[in-house]
């Protein structure tokens, strides 16, 4: 089978990609190539494997030749993010509306010239959820809790859920949508987000480096590492339609925790003189963006399909510590 | 002021016009000139007012000439109905997408030139509700019940609310969504919508002619006559933004009846031999539709705005009866 993920060079994506190649199949048949498409070039490993084809440029461009070439699956990851949809608000509207429309419209030609609907994968937000004036926010969001988004980009993965659930109606694809929690911890630097801090008082520390937290010890949120994403994606992909149940977007597990588990977390993986590294600055306005944000998060159909989240935080420093390994620099000051 | 409606030649749009027209104001400011916008015609009684300029063809091909015009206010009602949409996937998309999304860009663009946000009411849907297998229909829906569309018509709707609220947060527009329940009694023909037995079984028998009623007697439904739907939308435009709370839609006002009920207010209000003309003929595809549709609304936010349902459903008719005075065969049949 040939599968398609777009974004397929980014950070999930790329891990996605092994995680597929070293599976080797999906729902139950062999992947014989594996397109990664992105903004950007895929890592050399990836470009190694002899299934994989990396295609480099813009998707909305790639969308017109889509109709042309047969996919039996495909991830949607690619995505501007957060921070780019809120200082350019076209960008925003191109990459993610009318890329995500161009997509779906290249599957919905091929339907109608008489191919199967193909399955799709799209990688919603948990930055769908956030308090209205009129709908305050509860304190746990669920699968089915009214989605009222403060900012572009989750007004956007909320468009695109409703678009991938009513070309599915029609039988133009066979998409299902799930919701990410926040992916930590990520590798690299600190990228401006507002959520930047919950992977960087973990991966900077671990690097020998001071972190500063800009929120309270209190603030709670449901993260996700990138391991169990990716499982969360690939389980999506596989359940039948009546086991993924409904056409509505459903949430993929998250492990609730606030700042302060995270770091007492650090403290027993690494020490406490790597957890000594972080100390508390608050700042009003990530404090501000973060405060908006769900507290917490519940899972129940990703549950259904056997999806949990992580027993603990110690499992997802434990992960970053084994996939940073060969990392230059990125485990420096940990107790020996 | 000058004000902009879209869709300003049909059922609902003629009607807004006309109240504008008498009522001479808008939120405190004088209506100097009124652009009706729309793919049919207008009524005579409209170009004959000098503050009346219509406009037709697709609100699409207008939109990038509207950012060389400065509107106080938008009226967007310009909409594909729902069976339109479900026949042709791509008309939806474009009627109901593609322009109302230039529409808001056209305004947006003024505000980067400078122009104060416009102020705009869309005319959103009680159709972006219905029964998602993952999540069932309350059995009265209200402003903030989770919306899960089951026809394209309602996914845009849905899609289109997301926007203007994205497009107000970012100060481009203020904008407010409101849904609009089913308007009866609508004049003229069957239109082959689901919906149109909810007028005919009305409108037929006061013209004299047998109606079918293709669902059971007590078959639920929350519906508004033209009028109130009227005020509703002039109401929403006048609140302020405070008044107005959040941004999300809200629920215009709708009287939560039976079709039993419908046909007892008709025995009332003109006879029982204008009753007697209507007879039950189950079709269960139509009841099958109409089965997935709210059976009752409530309209919270827009109870704070001063507005109510209609107190009964003999005023319903009786205003379709004094509305239809002047029109050829429309009332043919009533009791001396």
């Amino acid at each position: 089978m040939k599968i398609l993920i777009t974004g397929g060079a980014g950070f999930l994506g790329a891990r996605l990609a092994r995680a597929l190649l070293a599976k080797g199949t999906l729902a139950g048949r062999s992947i014989a190539q594996l397109v990664l498409a992105d903004q950007v070039a895929a890592p050399a490993d990836l470009c190694a494997d002899a299934r994989v084809q990396a295609r480099t440029g813009p998707l909305l461009a790639a969308c017109e030749a889509l109709r042309e070439e047969a996919f039996d699956g495909v991830f949607h990851l690619a995505s501007a993010v957060s921070g780019e949809c809120e200082t350019d608000f076209d960008l925003g509207l191109r990459s993610n509306l009318d890329s995500t429309r161009a997509l779906l419209d290249a599957l919905r030609y091929r339907t109608g010239q008489g191919s199967p609907a193909t399955r799709l994968v799209f990688s919603s937000s948990i930055a769908v959820f956030g308090p209205d004036a009129a709908v305050p926010l509860p304190p746990v969001v669920g699968d089915d809790t009214l989605a009222t988004p403060q900012t572009s980009y989750g007004t956007h993965k909320l468009i695109c859920e409703h678009l991938v659930a009513d070309y599915t109606r029609k039988g133009y694809i066979d998409g299902r949508a799930a919701r990410l929690m926040t992916v930590t911890v990520r590798p690299g630097r600190p990228n401006g987000a507002a959520s930047s801090f919950f992977s960087g008082i973990i991966r900077e520390p671990l690097a020998g480096q001071e972190a500063v937290c800009p929120v309270p010890a209190d603030t709670a949120h449901p993260v996700s590492s990138p391991q169990r994403t990716v499982q969360g994606l690939i389980a999506v992909y596989e359940a039948s339609r009546e086991a993924f149940g409904g056409r509505t977007a459903l949430n993929l597990p998250g492990l609730n925790i606030t700042v302060q588990q995270m770091l007492d977390a650090l403290a027993r993986v690494a020490g406490p003189a790597v957890r000594a590294r972080v100390r508390f600055e608050p700042d009003a306005r990530i404090a501000g963006i973060v405060g908006n944000w769900p507290r917490a998060a519940t899972a129940r159909r990703a549950a259904a399909l056997g999806l949990q989240p992580e027993a603990s935080f110690d499992d997802i420093i434990r992960q970053y510590i084994a996939d940073s390994a060969g990392a230059p620099g990125a485990l420096q000051g940990m107790a020996a």
